[in-house]
């Protein structure tokens, strides 16, 4: 169900934290990059380091689990939501060479913290059974239940470690924050945003379970949630956190969050146009396997508004469905026949065109201008 | 699994958050009276409604997630932790009639935040059907699924919106200590404690499900759940919160927190007691109710400690089963002549001596040394 940006900016690097405690230099980094990457992860790395004395004295049991948490949290992405905060804060004229990056960079990092919770809590919810490759953590402790030979209800057991490993993240992701070692001034200006981001993802993940639930097919609910869910959370208020720590004056903010918003959304209508018509061989996810999830999507909600009774039947009972090749087929030609895909096209086009204007237009710094201006591009017009 | 100290101080009142901003007169605040319960619970009801601005645009689905959040946080409670809070803060010299008084109050009811994500996810964990004469948020959103006619599993729908409902109440708990109006160097002093505390009560919760589901039956298991789960959580983490707004000094906080952890591991074992030796019309619980649940308490570990093969046997096996009111009796006779019941009698009386002591022998105020002993006896010597 979550949305991830991997896939979006550049190459997903096949890489290990660093070992030694590098010395990077903050002034060169770009997001997107696997250096960009090493920095973010050698902040959690040494964050999860500061934990081991509160968590040692509760046992193994605990040690057990908080390393399970910094596993998962290090085991991978693309750090897009640091990157993006990163970028506003570039975008507002923070100095990379000045003496407030570091503690700056370990703000962006928090952001991994929140994701954590949000992947394990959403993994939970889905039941989903692998991330990045591994067994999801409520699976992960299912097995461990079970192979420790222990009666009850291991699945029960893995979900209970899960719910608490989740909240230890959102707890552990407001502990980085305050220690980052932010100016209280600059503190003051990113806790009302990072509050902003923190309620309007859970909300987004409600109106998520809600529309699935309760089979709201209308475009503005889809919509909706692509603001939320994806939009807000993933780049949105990361560049609204990264250009408050910076100072930036409203109108920089104003055209940040139109780009944040209107990229975001055209992020997430690419990545529901390819879990339909991707190319499984590029996406390396199986052909048409939203139409099995039967994911409400903006492109199955245009369909359907336009659909006539028939088609409309057509689509709403092959939904979610074990559909063979052939039936994907038949659902794609549909899509297509109905407008939908080239509305959706339409739709990507007009709000990356308007979120570059907006960044455009304002008073970021060219770098930060081109930066976001790749990332647009990267994240609304890939193939996987 | 989670005890609560409603009913140690005081009697709990009838009572309903008054519709008035009252001005309520910080100074003469008692923690456990009903004008300390109003005080608390009117931060929180104004807290709610500043967040009607992130939530109002996410549209009604979760504007009414958020009220179910509302009400399950104002549905009742003495307000323990709060008062804990409260009264490390005038231990440590703080002035209930000066100019941060409202700011720290406002950061001590944040603690009732984190308590109802702790409760509305222990709820899923343990799959609770009711909490304080309600159904519970999972049970609550379930029932919704099912009034509204929708597909698919309620029980699913209920407990992913609660997972949710749970890690809004968490992230509105960091929300609420920034919001607060404490000043900078308050904050940092507040900051450390507050994310030790959360660490703690996520081990302490690991722990005890741990401890069920693998059948650790050793008496020291047994106490560091309830030195993690209920005494930092509740008492110790609480005071030390407080001590530190007001800026106390290490030998106070150290005084603060050999209570806290002393008298609040007193309290569980009275608690594990009365959950086995209990009158019913005065717990308002079954006769005999933790011995049907299959807890591991002290009490029973100690009993296994010095039980022969045979007795340990017994209780192995009539744990956690549905004992009719004779194998209750057999049951509690067998914890008495084992002489467990004395040993946690005598636990109860030495933690509470000791916790006492170091109250009586430290820099804390008259007014809250008067406070903590009467608090302390509440918790320990109560029969309900």
């Amino acid at each position: 169900m979550e949305a991830t940006l991997s896939a979006g900016i550049g190459t997903p690097p096949t890489r290990s934290v660093p070992d030694t405690p590098a010395q990077v230099d903050l002034a060169a980094l770009t997001p997107g990059t696997p250096a960009f990457v090493d920095a973010v992860e050698r902040v959690l790395l040494d964050f999860f380091a500061t934990r081991r004395e509160i968590v040692d004295p509760l046992g193994p049991v605990f040690v057990d689990a908080s390393e399970a948490l910094e596993q998962f949290v290090l085991r991978g992405g693309k750090r897009s939501r640091p990157g993006f905060a990163w970028t506003g804060w570039l975008a507002a004229g923070g100095d990379p060479a000045g003496p407030d990056a570091r503690a700056v960079l370990t703000a962006c990092a928090a952001l991994e913290l929140v994701q954590a919770c949000a992947l394990v809590h959403d993994d939970i919810i889905d039941s989903s059974r692998t991330r990045r490759g591994f067994p999801t953590v409520h699976v992960d402790f299912a097995d461990r239940h079970g192979a420790a030979g222990w009666p009850g209800d291991g699945a029960e057991y893995g979900r209970a470690v899960a719910i608490l490993i989740g909240d230890l993240a959102l707890a552990w992701a407001d502990d980085l924050v305050h220690e980052a070692g932010l100016a209280p001034a600059a503190l003051a200006r990113f806790a009302p945003v990072w509050a902003r981001m923190r309620t309007e993802v859970l909300g987004g993940q409600l109106l998520d379970i809600n529309g699935e639930a309760g089979g709201d097919e209308s475009v503005d609910a889809a919509l909706r949630i692509n603001r939320y869910k994806t939009a807000a959370y993933t780049i949105e208020r990361p560049l609204h956190l990264g250009a408050a720590l910076a100072g930036a004056d409203e109108a920089l903010i104003a055209a940040l969050r139109t780009y944040g918003t209107d990229v975001g959304i055209a992020f997430q209508l690419r990545d529901d146009q390819l879990g339909v018509f991707g190319d499984p061989a590029v996406t390396g996810k199986p052909s048409g396997d939203d139409l099995r999830e039967g994911k409400r999507t903006v492109l199955i909600a245009e369909a359907l508004r336009r659909a006539d009774p028939e088609s409309a039947a057509l689509i709403r009972t092959g939904l979610g469905t074990d559909l063979d090749d052939a039936g994907v087929d038949r659902m794609r030609a549909l899509l297509v026949e109905l407008g939908a895909v080239d509305e959706v096209e339409r739709r990507i086009r007009e709000l990356t065109d308007t979120g570059l204007r907006a960044v455009a237009t304002s008073g970021a710094t060219p770098q930060a201008k081109q930066l976001l201006h790749d990332m647009a591009l990267a994240a609304t017009r890939r193939s996987a």
